[in-house]
């Protein structure tokens, strides 16, 4: 039987219309690989930073993006025993994900956790690794901790705020959007916006702060860690806006991202660490560690929340969803 | 009965013969105040720091220097029921430690550790406390963290040394010293003097660097940090030399001290802190924390390294002896 698979490229750099949907051929999987025929494919920040060329990890044009897929096995490579076709799974993919047929190594699939669905488990791997990495492999919390997180609706802020809950934190979540505020609220955190908390001086004292939108707001908010406190960045949400390939903003949000005088670090008795995932990501060792430490999902009953599902082949409207900003939760295509 | 007391000054700023020894008059506790005859003064890089004039946070001239003591409890203030007279203490003192008699609030004394002597306990607070804060505090190292801890043979060093093995850490330490390595063998981690780590690419992978001598030296670190890995900063140890206050050395560590590009930092995937011990010390809370984690001291079998003992009245010779970087281990002040 021969089958027809999809892929979405960018074939050149531009607004969310230029994405280009295609055919593709099917590859069989070889010795350790497996092949999976893809319900939901992940749609991230940075590949909408990818289609507007400025992310200098992406492969040479024309290429597939998309970071994480769930699906059932369709085909297993020689040696592969951890999954059977016919087996529902989630898969980071590091590239190549925004398909309807993907083949990776074995040991970036993981059976999909009990409590999700194949919807939930597509809007996975990402925000999990990050908040993951960020929380634990970084920061390393601690139960008692007080933790800031910055963009608590988004894919990450979600998953980070009910991990940091169960690991036993007073949570404070972030949002730009006063109408989010219950949500927030709703996972057991304590909600602000952010003109709230830059209003506020009184909160403060924070052990750990997740910062997302980077450029000016790292300084603002490093000024509430309490002593010993750590930041990690994840990011500069502030360096795109409309979908637009806007450079003077994007070198605006580069400029005001601060250099830190390790001089001035020993006045402040705090740390700051960047998270970007996906460059960890590229370490088989990483990539090993985190698809097993998906077993937490399950043991916490994380929820990640899908934010809105686009069929693919209306991929561009789910970027130009994306960078509205309004999204809650995870953007996935349906395939 | 009249006791005569000493202490000593800190009159102008200058070369270590500059140390002022006089007499002072005893002043009777205070409510929740432990007075206390001190036998040993801990001296610390910052007091030499202080007398060459150029330590921020040193109060006006003229001054006593000292953060730390042992002794035993002469009299205690209304409510204080921890100790009594008689008993052996440690105690910080965040200034005016370098007496023969001190007198400082309840919270910042503590029973001597059953481990300890007068001698080695005095040379616990500062150290134990910047050990602490740096390890547990700041990284919080869990076992099987790979962890290089530069002046290894220091003060600070060989209390790290111990408690991260405590801890499970795989440690490596570092020295100037090629004749120090087997002292750092004893302690139960891998030796290497600093230019051998530098001429060996393959030393890395580092989850935790505690960086001790500042300047150039952080970043040269900062490139064997695995990911998600961080540095504690100290100080800048390589600010002064033959306790000369020479203000073009300071200048030169001061300017190649670096300031930390956050976008850089996403490539590195990893942390920095800077830790003044001695600021943190400032705040009552953290105080309290830290006398009250000296239990631990017994727990992990921690023995201080005393590297010599001077007579109070000889303290020009023992800030000469630590200025020339040739001291393993602690130096005291005996009364």
């Amino acid at each position: 039987m021969t089958t027809t698979h999809h892929e979405i490229a960018i074939e050149k750099f531009g607004a969310a219309h230029t994405l280009s949907f295609r055919d593709r051929a099917a590859t069989a999987p070889g010795p350790g690989e497996v092949a999976v025929d893809v319900k939901y494919s992940g749609v991230n920040f940075a590949d909408v930073q990818m289609r507007l060329g400025f992310y200098p990890d992406a492969p040479k044009k024309p290429f597939v993006p998309g970071y994480e897929i769930s699906g059932v096995v369709a085909e297993v490579g020689a040696g592969v025993t951890a999954v059977k076709p016919g087996d529902a799974v989630v898969a980071g993919t590091y590239f190549g994900g925004y398909a309807s047929r993907v083949t990776v190594p074995a040991t970036q699939v993981f059976p999909l956790p009990r409590n999700a669905t194949l919807e939930t488990g597509a809007a996975l791997p990402v925000n999990y690794f990050t908040a993951q990495l960020a929380l634990h492999d970084m920061a390393r919390v601690r139960a008692g901790d007080k933790v800031l997180i910055e963009c608590a609706t988004g894919g990450v802020g979600v998953l980070a705020t009910q991990m940091a809950r169960h690991a036993g934190c007073e949570v404070v979540g972030l949002t730009t959007s006063p109408h989010k505020k219950p949500f927030i609220e709703a996972l057991g955190a304590i909600a602000y916006t952010r003109d709230e908390l830059y209003a506020d001086e009184s909160v403060r004292g924070f052990d750990l702060i997740i910062n997302s939108s980077g450029g000016v707001h790292i300084n603002r908010q490093r000024a509430r860690l309490g002593l010993t406190g750590r930041m990690v960045c994840l990011g500069m949400s502030s360096g795109v806006k409309d979908g637009r390939r806007n450079f003077a903003r994007i070198a605006i949000a580069a400029l005001r991202t601060p250099r830190i005088s390790v001089l001035k670090l020993f006045d402040a008795n705090t740390g700051i660490y960047a998270l970007n995932a996906l460059h960890v990501l590229r370490d088989p060792v990483w990539v090993e560690r985190m698809t097993r430490s998906l077993v937490a999902v399950d043991e916490l009953d994380l929820r990640p929340h899908v934010g809105k599902v686009f069929d693919a082949r209306e991929a561009g409207a789910a970027h130009a969803f994306l960078e509205t900003k309004q999204a809650t939760g995870k953007v996935l295509l349906a395939w």
